[in-house]
């Protein structure tokens, strides 16, 4: 029997946990992977992600990968890992990858849609999955804004405290508001994201949305790229990891339209 | 100061609750909604609630309705309200009503929403608010079925063990199911419901969907109003209160397109 690497697509509720990657205080989505795969194969997995979540973001289409020794088919191995995870974790599907399959290098982008709800009063209904804004905002600001951020731009001044990248430059191919009855969505694609960029994007733009920050203070932001001046992070609960893209799709039917 | 009748906009998570009324065993919404008035004039209010849902069942838009000495303005009202309340109930609007207003009596109609996701796997993200069928689902056949509720029929056969009514015949305006992505709502709106009708109805109507009940199976459930038959209830998370209904709009900007 020869080894093999499987990529899992994960979805999950980040609420309880201290992030995706391993780390020394609190428990993770790696070692939850982990140890459930741990129970199937008898073997002890090193799990990779494709993308880095912060303690508290969730993921509808989180990509995990690991080598293992064991013949499972993709189906009993999506069938046993959720057996063996908890009810905030889920595999919602598995499939053989090269060996050589490297899970965060080959991915070509990831889209992440950060969620606000508006109104007065806070929400009691979906108050796990947003972040709730009581100022009025104005929306046609926040989408001017965004324009300013497709592009290759070196996005120094949206990077978190732990971020260890040689460089801050990154690729957005979207930015965009949609609005959903009270709810407001920014979704992000980019070839990848520094640490906490889309959570003080968001910051930034909800300061725009509020008129404390103008259109050009937003602007210059991404212009002069001074480390970590955008520092108004948007709490993590709003966050979600929808999709991670490779040059060829490695799951049949990701329904990712909706959330 | 003259006795005052306030009417209030309640959205809660009910998963903690017992269901919205008064009992025995278990704290329910009415105790907490008794709770935080009380906490607000001192007096010993008592709350009525328009729709009645059982344990587990959530709503956007519940009308609840109290007597009060107090002076407050509605404003004030609402946002000592939410002050006092868990982070499950929130009180969404104030107003005050006429003092002979019955909250119960004078409702025209109740639009309830249930939500099923489909997909062999488990949801690890809003497993709180829905229903998992992980069998495949003829939605034809479910929207087929759901034409032979409207109008005025004896529901008696969707009837649950609570049930303390002197009639079982009801007059259904809207009776709809929708998708969006893997998540199905069957939207029902009535002038009034039996306890545990949507949940039974639903409950039918998967059975219809699977294959497992015939769509003359169905209907004969709906002609033959045999109490009790439809005897498969779906869970209650998956169902949400979502707006109650008056001659007279209460409330000045209800947003319920959304959930």
């Amino acid at each position: 029997m020869s080894t093999r690497r499987i990529a899992l697509l994960v979805e999950y509720d980040g609420r309880r946990y201290a992030g995706s990657q391993y780390q020394k205080n609190g428990y993770t989505i790696q070692e939850a992977l982990e140890g459930a795969i741990s129970n199937l194969t008898g073997e002890s997995n090193r799990v990779a992600l494709a993308g880095r979540t912060d303690a508290g973001v969730h993921a509808r289409g989180q990509v995990a990968s690991f080598p293992t020794e064991s013949a499972h088919p993709e189906d009993v191995i999506v069938r046993a890992l959720n057996f063996h995870l908890p009810e905030d974790i889920v595999v919602r599907d598995a499939v053989e990858v090269p060996l050589t399959f490297d899970v965060r290098r080959q991915a070509r982008s990831r889209w992440y849609r950060y969620t606000i709800v508006t109104g007065q009063q806070r929400p009691a209904l979906q108050r796990q999955y947003v972040w709730h804004v009581s100022r009025p905002l104005d929306l046609q600001r926040m989408c001017a804004a965004v324009a300013s951020l497709t592009g290759e731009h070196d996005f120094a001044a949206f990077s978190g405290p732990s971020s260890e990248d040689r460089t801050t430059v990154r690729r957005v191919s979207r930015a965009q508001w949609s609005r959903e009855g009270r709810f407001l969505h920014l979704d992000m694609e980019a070839n990848a994201f520094l640490n906490q960029q889309v959570r003080r994007t968001v910051g930034a733009l909800v300061q725009v949305g509020e008129g404390k920050l103008s259109l050009e203070g937003f602007r210059s932001l991404v212009e002069e790229a001074r480390p970590g001046a955008a520092d108004y992070a948007a709490p993590p609960q709003g966050l979600c990891l929808m999709r991670v893209r490779y040059e060829r799709e490695l799951f049949a039917d990701e329904e990712y339209e909706d959330i």
